[in-house]
């Protein structure tokens, strides 16, 4: 169901061609024409045209978004790891023990793939020993620092210039719409907050992700949390329709990923009544970015790959669909 | 510091009196004028007024509101806990063993004291019995429909109406000079969410409270979200910072409690830097309301009361303070 703003806005495009005025009228530039830009434009137009059969109220536009590989890289693996290497390396000459002992000792000698070797076990000692004993404002400082001047091994660029530029462009149209946008992610939710309302636009209350424990203490007078190394809530996988209804308590009706872990916020997300969009990111631009999906160790889409069809999910192709990945590519 | 505007404001209504003109442009009519709306008054305009030394952007306005006791009612006791014999009544043909089974039996006899009086313990196996072992869906339709039609024992009231006006109208005119307003209660989180919106204005994903955990499952094809016996946190009390760095990842600049479970809160509110808003709701109001604070067992006020005058907190009395309590008394 195509609006006439809709289709005027179309042909204006299709006749002038990419000069300054379709641009202007185009809420997504970065997005190539095709089946994906215009079942997005179909969806937000059916959802917020009022007395329209499909319309939502304005408090009822409720849209998540994943963030590794849907919003921001994650490749050659999570951005968090590097802050957690990082930070052991910060960390070191607090802990002369961490020289004989696995995984730190890997990670101290610049050997990430035997530190990873350990699998989770590792991975979460990793990540206690670097997340916890600080306070939540220490801990907002040390990120804050980190993703300021922290860069990307292969681009060189910081890891908040690594975010998908078509994906800016969908966030802020649906803003535009008076859609309520949330960040769902199996990252740690306070190792996002401290720069997403800056490169996103989503404020802390709209961030849901991985936590550990915090604990209110009065130290010196002093009110403060502390983060402890005990994990509280996993936000991936089914998790995820959990931690929206932990936060949110309203069911989205519109998500967005491009995982196998956000399979089950796309299905929590599509089995609600009206009008639905959900949409995986389709990693198949090697050139631009990385071609991963069903082999993948980070980030792999396998069965979200076989039921997107079915249940009419888009798969937006990154190398199809979008004429610039990340920001500084325009530049 | 007061603007011109304020104290034109002041004077129109110190000139004119209690007439139709000066209630259009009082936002708080049915505070009394005194000491505790004019501290109200004063931070909402020094943290709103740009260029001022105490000016908030809006997006760090963030103020937390306790629910029993301070939004509503919360005697002859919370009521949730009205909701939670309701539905041991509802359930019992289900649960034949309820009868010679504590608490649940006091419960079905009517006999509410001797329920209570298993403590903590029974209250928890009371309220598992309640809350859990529905799908999430199922739960927000049994909540609607008990607050649309349960009635308090002494007043006759809905439960919906037996919210503060005076509450409401700091609800109002906080949110009409850009802050967003957040429930920080003890009560369950999803006994709330669905109906603050419609009471307070307060959607669902601005609602903490204490939470059952939960689990995502796909029955015949049909994602849900299950409630399980299990308690994942508690709210109140030194949870309330806890829950208010869960959710919202930023620190109030406004808090309102009435009772020592919103101390904490309080305390962690007070210590952000700039202008601070603290206030405890004091019940004083025997004939209008209910009169307690150090000995109730109910919404206890003990060292609240000893710590706000030595911190610079309002301790608003409802009898004093309050020109109308409920809704229903201006009619």
């Amino acid at each position: 169901m195509k609006s006439i703003r809709s289709t005027l806005s179309l042909l204006a495009i299709v006749v002038v061609g990419h000069t300054v005025i379709a641009q202007a009228q185009d809420p997504l530039p970065s997005w190539n024409d095709g089946a994906a830009k215009e079942a997005i434009v179909n969806f937000v137009q059916t959802t917020t045209q009022t007395g329209g059969a499909n319309f939502v109220p304005p408090e009822e536009r409720i849209a998540t978004f994943d963030n590794d590989g849907c919003l921001w890289a994650e490749q050659p693996m999570y951005f968090q790891a590097f802050f957690v290497f990082d930070r052991i390396k910060s960390l070191a000459p607090q802990h002369p023990e961490w020289k004989d002992k696995e995984p730190f000792a890997s990670v101290l000698r610049g050997d990430m793939k035997s530190a990873l070797s350990g699998g989770e076990h590792a991975l979460i000692e990793m990540a206690m020993a670097t997340h916890a004993g600080m306070t939540t404002e220490e801990f907002e400082t040390i990120v804050t620092d980190w993703i300021a001047t922290a860069r990307h091994p292969k681009t060189g660029r910081l890891y908040t210039e690594m975010v998908y530029q078509p994906m800016l462009e969908l966030l802020a149209y649906l803003r535009a719409n008076g859609f309520k946008t949330f960040i769902v992610s199996g990252g740690g939710i306070e190792f996002m907050r401290p720069w997403t309302e800056k490169v996103y636009g989503i404020p802390p209350e709209q961030v849901i992700g991985s936590s550990i424990k915090t604990q209110f203490e009065v130290r010196d007078g002093k009110p403060v949390l502390v983060r402890l190394p005990e994990m509280d809530f996993v936000d991936d996988g089914a998790g995820k329709p959990v931690g929206i209804q932990m936060h949110i308590g309203r069911r989205p009706i519109a998500a967005f990923g491009n995982s196998d872990g956000d399979l089950q916020m796309l299905q929590w997300t599509a089995a609600g009544p009206g009008a639905r969009l959900c949409l995986y990111v389709h990693h198949t631009d090697a050139e631009r970015e990385w071609a991963y999906d069903r082999k993948s160790s980070i980030g792999k889409l396998d069965r979200g790959l076989d039921e997107a069809p079915k249940r009419g999910w888009l798969v937006v192709s990154m190398q199809r669909d979008w004429k610039f990945i990340f920001p500084f590519e325009g530049n």
